[in-house]
């Protein structure tokens, strides 16, 4: 029973000249075999299953794969997560790829934990909040991905492995740092994520063993396009954190 | 003969009580079977092969393979690049691995591309200016990367593939959105990376097959970090590019 | 019969080693004569008059001449004001002073209207909307201001003064640049604010007789401090506007 | 002897079809009794007198008074001044004018200092470092201003005076908190300025006389704006100061 994703697009309508939108997007999640009933008609299965632009005397819908995008947009959040900008840069700076063997704590919602087992790296990912841990694995698993998630303190944490990245999203990071560099490879990428920067702060004096690379946070805003203007969007700057990234230096 | 990368490490010594480095970091890219030779001495290549932190008597060193983060540092760079932050946005929010089929244009000197090719993806990059194609392969080569690069303007490109995701980093992109839309999959992801606002505004005017996800742009501020205080680094947020994503809705 | 202002001071109480804060702050404006009662007690018209911190058994409080400030923050807005760094930014790089002569348009709430004419500037300010004209000169009034206000539309307004700066905050600015020019003087500057850039990039080109120093956006961001950390409030950075400073070059 | 400010103007040329700007724009500080040579002809000093736009056969030049503006450009810069975004902020939000008594230090290179004197308030500041006093002094001079300049340690510093406004702009502001809240009335605004968010953190722990109003910091982005485009400036942001707003609760 397949699922596609249903939108109902915005419709402009010209009003003395001025074009005007008068229903805002909507989007539905949709089985494919059933008809899709809406408060002015409905959309037959078969219009789903076709896909594509489907047009009705009073909307216009459009019907496309439900894809990993649309499931990505679906998944639960427990915790405050690690949002794709902050993933992304990580991800891009540190050149995470599946030669990669990544380590990361906690694992939160399992947001960037999707994020790097997306790029076909090896991922090990420790939780200690039970919740957190549930949460997470219910998402990687509607994800169909293959990680190894442990829930445990990460100070408990033993393994024989050893990895080429391991990434930190603790309160209190600068407690583990040294059994971190037990299982780090010499070179190997140390990354805090720390929503403060009294976090990055401390954890930089307590990384002698390492070359501190840089310390950026990520801005974004997002912007209000029209055919007739641009402006930023109100309100759009929310803060997320900073990102300390570190090599091995023993 | 394999590489290495060779750091000096920086020196902090204790004058009258207050920390001062004395040595800013120094990296050298160096030949594990060759003595490293420098103003003050030399590493032997037994110290390089062996590799980890180097103590001499005037300087302290760190050898650690010569890895793909540090053969990036070395691309060639000829047009303006697309950095790693919105490169990272790019692939983290769409969702590019493994299973993606990704066409790009322009390849400029092939930052993105190599990003794009890492993640697993099959890519195809179409590049119009020969000089930027040039480098783009020489990169592209040095990466050991699986692309298809192709030196054609993008209204010439032909292709009978069809694709997940469409990238297009072009002074004009509306001049070819109406080909791009054929090869684009309904409900495929087109990506506009405008380096003003002004193309951002005219794009969305041509995009009527699309669906506006949204436009964004990053801005990166780069922190200084000591033991005692933390401050944004001056002049640390260059503009790169405004970022629009767009679906299919035909 | 004297104003004041009472805050009801935050209280930090120990519970078990961590400082939490039980009370927000409350801000109140009460007459001085009068007892203030509240849900748990009364602050009597004494102790107001008498000013300073005033501890209750269940909260403190902070009595304090009612100035300017809190004035400013009971000010009627009708129209998206003009904020203070936006304000501020003017006046600073301007050089707003008591020798300037300064008209402006539109009026909207008055909120910039008032920064100007506290800096001593005669200030001349055309707004066509009623409504807002009618908020603007009762904020006017309640801050006891001398302005000239005037309730027209500004391609309408005549006046045999000359200026030393123009300020416009006007949907199209552009449409009466050529009679701005007429009552400006020569090296008099025209600031335009625009809330989109589409607007700034408009006007630019209607520029003829005016050499355009700069265009600047401000970026605020709050930034949350305690005794053990800092970071960026979430959600800190709405969009104000775009300011343009002009020089008349005729 | 009255000096003018001479522009040179840009020069747009139609290049098949095209606008190119030959000459940047120049600004030179003239006397107007005396003819201006420069590398391709003069302009006369009858032309500088009359003032207003001036045709020469290759070049065209824009003469106006040498007010404020001009003079502020040419002030001399010892320390890192406090920029107008900065300093119009302080004014813009805390309301300051000639109403009001204002206590300053350190003085730097007096560019806060003449600017909260351009607001009519009484203006007091303290600058330690004798070579910071002497531009200062000397700023202060060159702008005609009635300023209180104190070579002396804020530690030091004794009056009799009561203020309603006192700046900080010090490496350690909280070593004077407590003889600063002698000097401030209650309800009073202290404003500290803090190059590290580090320093804002710390001085808030020596705040228990203060209500925190708020620590904000600016940032300041210049856009290029063209007929065809608009974009942000590469490299626009430089990091200036954190700016924390509290009043005195006592």
């Amino acid at each position: 029973m397949a699922k596609k994703v249903l939108y109902r697009l915005p419709k402009i309508v010209d009003s003395n000249g001025r074009k005007i939108i008068i229903n805002k997007l909507r989007k539905y999640v949709v089985d494919e075999d059933e008809d899709f009933q809406y408060e002015r008609g409905k959309v037959t299965a078969e219009e789903i299953k076709r896909g594509g632009q489907i047009k009705k005397e009073k909307d216009n819908f459009l019907a496309i794969p439900y894809d990993l995008y649309d499931v990505f947009g679906k998944l639960k959040r427990k915790a405050q997560i690690i949002t794709d900008k902050d993933a992304g840069k990580i991800i891009s700076k540190t050149l995470i790829t599946k030669e990669s063997k990544v380590l990361e704590s906690g694992t939160g919602s399992g947001f960037l934990t999707a994020r790097l087992a997306l790029t076909g790296a090896k991922v090990v990912s420790v939780e200690n909040n039970k919740n957190h841990y549930d949460v997470a694995k219910q998402n990687i698993e509607t994800l169909n991905l293959n990680v190894n998630l442990h829930n445990v303190n990460i100070n408990d944490f033993e393994t024989n492995s050893s990895f080429t990245h391991i990434i930190l999203d603790l309160p209190k990071p600068w407690e583990c740092v040294d059994s971190m560099t037990k299982m780090l490879e010499t070179g190997g990428f140390l990354i805090v994520y720390s929503t403060n920067i009294t976090q990055a702060k401390t954890f930089f004096s307590h990384a002698n063993d390492y070359l501190h690379i840089e310390t950026v946070e990520l801005m974004e805003r997002s912007w209000k396009i029209t055919p007739t203007y641009a402006r930023p969007k109100s309100q759009s700057a929310p803060h997320t954190g900073f990102l300390s990234f570190y090599r091995k230096s023993l």
